[in-house]
């Protein structure tokens, strides 16, 4: 499988007011399947890659997670997205190991999974691109009183004017996000009428927590991926990525995004 | 407590040979456990930071995750690493929750849990700083054939000399670190003999695969956490961070560094 594939972007430049249908290369993130002498065990969220990539995956991560004998283990691709390994399931169960954090992944249907659990979000309003292009910036300056070590990842939430309601960091880019959304829970924000803001790119499980949380619009610094956007397409959310330098690319549902 | 700690650095400039004792700020990382009516149900790898962060960030999470009620759930900080939810322990248990990606964390004792399971780092052998200097643009310009996307973490295993063994790479730097290490597996790769470079940060969970397939030497082109350095530190491991334009911080067993 390719680790790279092209999808259907608009490019916005907030500088000239050039918007343009395009085509982007965005990296693919899928889910692979870890059977236990038949019995699905484990789903771990991955880049696909080369014949063997994903044996490789599985042979490390089990050795890493101190499964006996990981180095000598048969480890078979059955399908592009499932390996089996002649392993006891038991073995794997009672280590909870998910390589995605708190992915709440389910078998091959990543999707099927947040349908059960995930509304599609259908706010109405629409933001000027201008307005998006300058919330990293927005980000950065507050972030950069707290974070004299240049690691901190940091997400935002905005208002609809590009006016910053909080602000969380964390080592972790799903850990920002889980506190941000937490705050709001607790505080009762309107995740309806607001943007969320990543310093960092956009994965499947940043997607997945926008959605469940119901924010209409993502902005991240940096790249999205493939299932990050298919999450936004499938539940109304208009993602952004490549914000940065007065400029963005529009991945899904661009109806949001004035010129 | 504080999100950011003070740490004792070594900076190397290889362009001048400047060779400097320092502290320098480190971003804090630390296991939180989720207690669930007095049980241990969880545990999360996080940045903690201001009074109610804990809070926001399992809220945040249980409700990403579909937990019933979590906007209502009452929440308690019971130790400054330990956080204490009304849910029945079954709620959780079933959904294998870990925030931190395979990180096998064990309770309070992310060390301890690691002693059990992964032996001292005793490699001998010395590199010079400027060999590590030149890793990340070497490691860099592979990748750069592959990644069009800007978006991927890649990994890489050199010998002393400074030559690429190993390139993986994945949406996920633990996937590209899993990737190589199972790969070396594999293939019966001397891991003793050779130097692990990351195109990101160095985080608890990368420290630990270093440790446990028993790399002596790593090199990260961004930050260190506090507690991947612990780890490097009991277990023998140097760790470089920070490793671009000709300089380097060096956070522990810097004796494997040669100016």
């Amino acid at each position: 499988m390719d680790r790279i594939a092209q999808r259907r972007i608009q490019r916005v430049d907030t500088r000239t007011g050039a918007r343009t249908a395009d085509r982007d290369p965005v990296i693919a993130e899928a889910a692979l399947t870890i059977c236990a002498r038949g019995r699905e065990a484990m789903v771990v969220m991955r880049t696909p890659g080369p014949s063997g990539e994903d044996a490789e995956l599985v042979r490390g991560l089990l050795h890493a997670e101190g499964v006996a004998d990981a180095v000598a283990l048969a480890i078979r691709q059955v399908e592009a997205d499932v390996v089996e390994v002649d392993l006891d399931p038991a073995t794997l169960a009672p280590r909870a190991l998910t390589s995605t954090a708190a992915c709440g992944v389910c078998g091959r249907a990543a999707i099927a999974d947040l349908e059960l659990r995930a509304r599609e979000v259908a706010a109405e309003w629409t933001v000027g691109a201008a307005v998006i292009a300058g919330l990293p910036a927005a980000l950065r300056a507050r972030q950069a009183a707290f974070d004299a070590t240049g690691g901190l990842h940091a997400a935002g939430l905005f208002d609809r004017a590009g006016a910053l309601r909080a602000l969380r960091e964390d080592v972790g880019r799903h850990n920002a996000v889980d506190k941000l959304v937490g705050w709001g829970l607790a505080t009762g924000v309107d995740f309806a009428a607001s943007i969320l803001v990543l310093s960092g790119r956009l994965g499947y499980e940043l997607a997945q927590k926008a959605v469940v949380a119901g924010v209409p619009v993502l902005a991240a610094v940096s790249a999205p991926t493939t299932l990050a956007i298919d999450v936004c397409e499938r539940f109304g959310v208009t993602a952004c990525g490549f914000v940065r330098d007065g400029r963005l690319n529009v991945y899904s549902h661009g109806h949001r995004v004035d010129p």
